[in-house]
């Protein structure tokens, strides 16, 4: 991929953890770019690049992206939106770099690229300008009903994914009017999504599980888990099919 | 896997349609399945298998099932109803007779298993009455999307899956609520699902996908795209997340 004029960006759906629910499309994509880029917290390492590591080509150049700023800052500050604005749009620019010398690039995203994926960031800004590819992956909402053998959704059921983030009473109604819902973005808000499943009827039905398909994964019914902290990733499933047929 | 007690049922998701779009772990179980089942209409094949069938096992038994009646019936009719169910349920009777000697039966599925898939059927059926596995697959809307280079929802967006059956006022209220919104099963509701897009101010965004990362896909802008049929598996998008940052 080498040695034309501009480079390719490939964004790389790595999927929900395990690493063999890698695609054989992003497997192909590992074993012939050039570098390979990702986001990562400092100390942390990255989620994307543990589960894809294996296939990377050898000699393959890492490009770590590390955020400025933990994610746990509020979203809605102008501190924090400068501050991510810039990061995004210099990470673009190192990336820019590699395409405009032809060098085709991978860019890691966990789940699936264009679903609430980091990597969207880069392709707002570059999706324009350069030959650009994007490999689906499975999603992390994917791998925790599959793990939990769970049918989400069926036939002509509505189904919501909604933010933990919403106010309860929003929360509450959504979940009211949807056959079926995916909450994520559940950590310290799981006393509130527990209290709008409970008055919308739903808590019941709801699972509750964490690192879906990865290594300590665990899955139980939220009615009668504690009330012990939940990751920020955690994710709480509303099954919507209960017909048989 | 032959040879033990019972045998074991695997939901096999295939992803969307790009056969490059099975994941690893896909792979690996369809070349170590004893059986392979897959739903189809008579004359018309198997998607999933057409997607899938380059990874079967040499000498792997094949189980079509094919379907007694066509899914264009109406299904909230009594006879229908009455006709599938005994269909399923014959089929989970096969599917059964050789777990009960002890083989593996991995049953394919378009896009993901457990994600408005056929396999569901066969998983309410027998998964609490033998070991079971669910392959997550990436979705088809995740294909479509992918397709489409169209970042589809991001931080604390709401994502709403519509059916395309839903009466239009509905449509509307429900699009007019959901900040990203994915509508299945077009095909001739696809009139509709404009003038509900039109009065909840989203038609401007609406993408049209057809056979997203198959052969012969095709994405355009719906405000654009004429009034000719649709077909039945056709995706409209509605992508949610227009910031940069």
């Amino acid at each position: 991929m080498t040695g034309t004029s501009s480079g390719r960006l490939i964004g790389v759906g790595v999927g929900p953890g395990d690493p063999e629910l890698l695609t054989l499309k992003a497997v192909r994509a590992l074993g012939a770019a050039d570098v390979v880029a990702y986001f990562a917290k400092l100390g942390n390492g990255s989620h994307a690049r543990a589960i894809a590591h294996a296939h990377f080509r050898t000699g393959i150049e890492e490009m770590p992206l590390f955020y400025p700023v933990t994610t746990e800052m509020p979203k809605d500050e102008a501190p924090y939106r400068t501050a991510i604005t810039a990061f995004y749009d210099a990470s673009a620019a190192s990336v820019a770099a590699h395409l405009d010398a032809g060098r085709t690039v991978a860019v890691l995203s966990e789940g699936d690229p264009l679903f609430y994926g980091s990597y969207m960031h880069l392709h707002v800004r570059l999706a324009d300008r350069y030959p650009t590819q994007v490999i689906a992956g499975v999603t992390g909402m994917s791998g925790c009903w599959s793990q939990a053998g769970a049918p989400i959704a069926q036939g002509d059921d509505v189904l919501s994914v909604l933010p933990g983030t919403l106010p309860e009473a929003e929360l509450a109604r959504r979940l009211g009017e949807a056959d079926a819902a995916v909450i994520m973005k559940v950590g310290r808000n799981l006393p509130k999504i527990r209290r709008a499943l409970e008055a919308s009827g739903r808590l019941d039905r709801a699972l509750y599980v964490e690192r879906g398909t990865m290594t300590g994964s665990l899955c139980e019914r939220l009615a009668t888990r504690g009330e012990a902290p939940a990751p920020y990733f955690a994710i709480v499933l509303v099954p919507g099919w209960r017909e048989r047929a």
